[in-house]
């Protein structure tokens, strides 16, 4: 079963957004198991959208196109599917109350055309919209399976679960498959490949497949079985067989991040941080309030991008300053239990290093330390030597701090 | 004449990475004034990447192709484009030259793929990679022109510049094309447009077309002429009449962006400055500080995401934290004072605010204030009632932010 990911949008083709549905939806494809051969990208367009369709159906068995599925003239994507399947376009009832029921919420007469975002393909399944108002659909014709979603990524995420369940239930398959991802960091993928060398080789229910992402491993497993029990008791085995060997990289599944884990720990072990960052200029404190609620645990902190802004407000020793310089593993320890004690939190992360693209104090692009400082269990320092840009540098040093509390707060749990 | 970009890489079929190619590639073009219909991304593979050429060539005058030139096995785009064009592959000298020195500086012995990145497609021109190993090509067959640039940005973006000289001096269109990018921000699409409605309408000499970005908005005017002399002047003369009636918006042109033109403000004006972030949680540090030698200008900051920081560390009185709350005006200003002096800076800049999903001190998801403090000079704050998600408010905060900045900046000059 291979699927062809179809965007529509002339903003796409203009340069205005990047396709990132598409590499989403060729995530989630990925661990499912199906394969993806092509993405197109086309305008709003109906001649050129039906040439598109066209192409797809000689080259795979599912179309699944995102965007055009809104209140506008250029919204034309079910429009077009539906003439080119030869069918009506219906009403889909809780979508169309919905719509009525904001619009005499906010107390308007709805238009036509918001009306129109109801609409769906006659006989297909209806994906209701949590996020928005216009639904998802599939509708399977001739052996082929077209999947409509909406375009924005904040409803086009969330209604891919809908997806993947429509296809756990009607796309014929030898057997289902399930899968589940194994997320790793602090080991490269060459490493972790040969590690497991023998299991990724050999291995066919789960198969084991290793995925490289920015500064992370992953490795998906899929088994194939009659039901989700008999796939999720094959896929328990294989994972304890691989925990066994680099268990001590792993740090969660499928949809968790690295951030997302430390601030859930944090929260349940009702802990609060407080960062010094250097090098990564306020990054790893953006990247923990981006989830609600970071206030609860996230005390803020210092970006002491300055040595005299460390020995002034962090109190960094003048003489660590002058004879291990800013870049050092004494001053990361200074700067963790420093912030800590400053903003009063019960642990203290810091961040110094060379982010680039010129080296400093005569320390070499990518030198790193990490600091990380607990109330009543002192300090650990993670010296690092990390390769890539300035801006990969700075991220994946941010990403080595949040793996290193992960591994402190579940010892501690 | 119309382009499709065809990128090769079943990394991206994997969601491995997205289609950012595509994006900046689409966004150059349209400044450019190319139209670009299709997408198309293709793994690497021989016969599907065959069957997109066949495609293409019905559809477009000109196939830009992103990735596969690299050394390994995988990389397989310009061998199968030199078969369909029934082509043999060359050696580019200067790239050939450029990857032995390399083996000869670190010792080691080039192996034959090594070498096979500095092959072309006879006939071709070749665009010196300055970033990387392997070279661009282009080639004009039958009036389709193949355009083939490396996959990684790093080393695609800067040999952009080759494309558009070899578009400027091969591809025929009706006289030249030449563009120029107006920025704004602060100004929303739909009020820049009713402003310009006469221009944007009429105006056929240079076309004036308005682009919405996130949270920004640009204009492109593109000249025909003969020369670029004529097609410059026609263009000064429009922006001209643009700045007259929307000029205190506009803050650079072309890949200009705001925190870039606040870096180079700031240096040049040799003044630093300090940030105390509460709803962006170090955004506004972490951008600045993607900036090659931000450590000149950027003293760092304080991330007071909680109101005891804001009182303790940054000296916000109490009696304003209780009376109007840590989102107001009062609290912007003291907290733009406060980081200023404690940093010992010339500028300090605050963002406090509600980055939602909830509201905080009841006040609603949005409101936001940014505070400017200038030794010698004073406070400004700027009230916002933003929208979007958390990610969206958080980002044109801070963007705000740098538009104030840039004023005052100007202003100072």
């Amino acid at each position: 079963m291979n699927v062809e990911v179809i965007a529509v949008g002339t903003e796409l083709l203009l340069g205005q957004i990047a396709n990132t549905n598409g590499q989403f939806i060729s995530q989630r494809l990925a661990l499912m198991g199906y394969n993806c051969y092509f993405h197109t990208v086309v305008g709003d367009n109906e001649e050129r959208l039906l040439s598109v369709i066209e192409n797809a159906v000689k080259r795979a068995d599912i179309l699944l196109f995102t965007g055009g599925l809104g209140p506008t003239k250029d919204d034309i994507t079910k429009e077009v599917i539906a003439e080119y399947l030869n069918c009506k376009l219906v009403y889909d009832e809780p979508s169309l109350q919905s719509i009525l029921d904001y619009y005499k919420k906010v107390n308007r007469i709805p238009a036509e055309n918001n009306k129109k975002q109801a609409l769906v393909i006659e006989g297909s399944e209806a994906f209701f919209n949590d996020n928005g108002m216009a639904p998802g659909m599939a509708k399977q014709v001739d052996g082929k399976t077209y999947i409509l979603l909406p375009g924005p990524p904040t409803e086009m995420k969330p209604m891919f679960q809908k997806v993947e369940d429509y296809f756990i239930k009607n796309i014929e398959t030898d057997g289902k498959i399930y899968s589940r991802v194994l997320k790793f960091f602090g080991i490269g993928e060459s490493q972790l490949e040969a590690e497991l060398a023998d299991i990724i080789t050999n291995q066919t229910n789960p198969t084991v497949a290793p995925l490289a992402a920015e500064g992370e491993v992953t490795l998906r497993l899929t088994a194939k079985a009659e039901s989700q029990e008999e796939a999720m008791s094959l896929i328990d085995r294989t994972e304890s067989t691989i925990k066994a060997i680099v268990g001590d990289y792993l740090y969660g599944y499928d949809q968790d991040t690295l951030d997302a884990k430390v601030f859930s720990l944090l929260k349940k072990a009702q802990l609060t941080i407080a960062s010094a960052e250097s090098l990564t200029g306020g990054l790893f404190g953006n990247t923990l309030t981006a989830h609600t609620g970071a206030s609860s645990v996230y005390k803020g902190g210092v970006i002491c991008y300055q040595n005299e802004i460390k020995e002034h407000i962090l109190h960094v020793p003048q003489t660590v300053l002058t004879n291990e310089g800013a870049v050092s593993a004494a001053c990361a320890e200074q700067l963790a239990r420093n912030v800590r004690k400053l903003f009063c939190s019960q642990i203290g992360i810091s961040f110094t290093g060379v982010a680039g693209p010129s080296e400093l104090e005569g320390k070499s692009v990518g030198t790193v330390y990490v600091g990380i400082s607990i109330e009543g269990k002192g300090e650990k320092v993670i010296p690092l030597q990390l390769a890539g840009t300035r801006e990969q540098i700075k991220m994946r040093s941010a990403k080595h701090g949040f793996s290193e509390l992960i591994r402190l707060l579940k010892f501690n749990e």
